[in-house]
């Protein structure tokens, strides 16, 4: 059996020089990439019109993923996926993104070759140009950070501009994302991949689809102001908005889009599919509000486009910044929750 | 005496709005940033005239620095400065960037608003806007990336367009920054901060200097097109423009600019100054080539409004891609080497 290359067998300046023809080829028949890898920098052109919207995410080893139930191509998808689905937030087309990767030098080269397949699968799907990396060594764990570039031709919808008499709508269903890392930490990824239910419920933690398309639908109705994507917690992200915008938002706890896949996998684990939609992070799906008068046709315009579910999930109101909900027989219940970094 | 806060006393939320109020008030007055830290994104408005220059480049504790003698505003002014250093070799304006932070929860809060504190003293001498940053948990050693925004309304010089017949030129001096290094590791920072030839040694390290303003007047003059900031080393970095200009570079060896520091420090240490000039990396100096009719008035432009000692070092030939050095004898002799990461 031949020894598995590690990092350190190969060297940067032959880990660089195939980064850069893989790279190069994605890029090479872009009108917008006037320069790709491969310089002290890269070039793009964009239209005088479009506003350019930026922004970065990273995901650590031990942190954000573990290598017991991510494999490489995982990772890669979900380090891009995770920034375009804040693009996506700000009505945004994504147009390249840089890539730094930091890696213990026992790493298999393989990883890195398997990590950039999964980037540029998702980088492809959405028409991405992967445009700069830096790669260097780390002491221990993966780091990742990726920052993304989109432009925004029409306007931008932000956190703080909800209104009272808004309807709330969401993309998707929530807590699947936090279901399946609960299910791959505890039955591990083996048990998970031979169910298709529960691998469903993982695949939505280890790929999540970034909401890009449903995004530029919301724009081009211009019926919506105001969006953000679930990272934190349904609960959580909802929360900034009724914070920014200064709103109390009401969720209809019995219209919370929940899959199928998150009851029936709820009926073997014990978990409420509820709690789980509220508190549990990851979903990478949008909420937008919009006025009352244009929420259905907001919902249909989507689902029509992209046969992405799209539900009226409560309204915002006057009062006190907080997010609060009631279920079907008119109680109210206080949420709040989602994941903070360095609190344990 | 009271407790050092350290991050998991604090935790995410409180750590992000004392970042968001320090950013918002650095770009705040800016026409070009249109929505900086704070929402999923920031945006950004640029002139169609300009093209895009983006790059990225991290800094790991461990590998790039250490907090045994970097203290966290020369990480902060470090992590930025290279990152323009980069833009600089595109001859790009500098406009915004973006911070990706990964930190141990152990990690006092100080110490991150000491870090932004280095980082918003260069983006400030350079006019640049902090317009995002992503934070989260690290298992141990600090990571930090960061990601530039430029833009060039000119022509851009690259690594593959140097001509035979150019002449080579050089901003500033080489080998400090490796002195300054190897003066704080084997000597240590008390030691280092005696002296005052030390000091600005260790401060070419600690705080390397990006050409920015050198770049631009390059530019302006349109003499140059071919461009490469040094950071892993002389001989390294103009040997990846003789490799992907496929040209030969002739180095004329006692021409090389060595500061009176670093001979000063040499004559107390055994190191040769050349050779520290030649293979020791982070100057983050500029090199450029250029027709030799206009090599004179380039440098005469830089040293006029920069004030910045800029110097013809060799010559650009035809051959087999590689470098060359002539010592003052006529004698050829090899350079080759630089730093590259995961070989150790």
């Amino acid at each position: 059996m031949s020894k598995v290359k590690k990092l350190k067998d190969i060297g940067e300046l032959k880990i660089l020089s195939w980064i850069h023809s893989e790279l190069s080829g994605q890029t090479k028949s872009r009108d917008d990439v006037v320069l790709g890898v491969g310089d002290d920098a890269a070039v793009l052109k964009i239209e005088q019109t479009e506003q350019l919207v930026i922004t970065v995410d990273s995901l650590v080893e031990g942190v954000h993923f573990s290598l017991d139930y991510f494999t490489p191509e995982d990772v890669g998808w979900k380090a891009l996926a995770v920034n375009l689905s804040d693009l996506a937030a700000m009505f945004a087309k994504p147009v390249a993104v840089l890539v730094s990767l930091a890696m213990p030098s026992s790493l298999p080269f393989m990883w890195v070759k398997r990590f950039y397949r999964g980037m540029l699968e998702v980088a492809n799907k959405f028409g991405v140009a992967v445009v700069g990396g830096d790669t260097s060594s780390s002491p221990s764990s993966i780091f990742i950070s990726v920052s993304a570039i989109g432009v925004n031709s029409a306007s931008v919808p932000l956190r703080s501009t909800a209104e009272v008499g808004d309807a709330v709508i969401a993309t998707g269903t929530f807590g699947d994302s936090a279901i399946g890392l609960k299910l791959l930490r505890e039955a591990g990824a083996q048990a998970v991949k031979r169910s298709r239910v529960l691998r469903r419920l993982a695949m939505r933690q280890l790929r999540p689809t970034p909401r890009v398309n449903e995004a530029l639908i919301a724009a081009s109705t211009g019926l919506c102001k105001c969006a953000i994507d679930v990272s934190d917690g349904l609960a959580s992200d909802l929360s900034k908005i009724a914070q920014l915008s200064g709103v109390r938002i009401c969720l209809w706890l019995e219209k919370i889009p929940i899959s199928k896949e998150a009851i029936e996998a709820s009926k073997r684990f014990s978990y409420s599919p509820l709690e789980m939609a509220l508190t549990g992070g990851e979903d990478y799906e949008l909420i937008m509000t919009t006025p009352k008068a244009y929420a259905s046709s907001l919902c249909e315009a989507i689902e029509k486009e992209c046969g992405t579910k799209c539900t009226i999930i409560g309204e915002v109101e006057s009062g006190e910044p907080l997010v609060y909900g009631v279920d079907s027989n008119g109680k109210l219940i206080e949420v709040a929750g989602g994941y903070e970094h360095f609190v344990s």
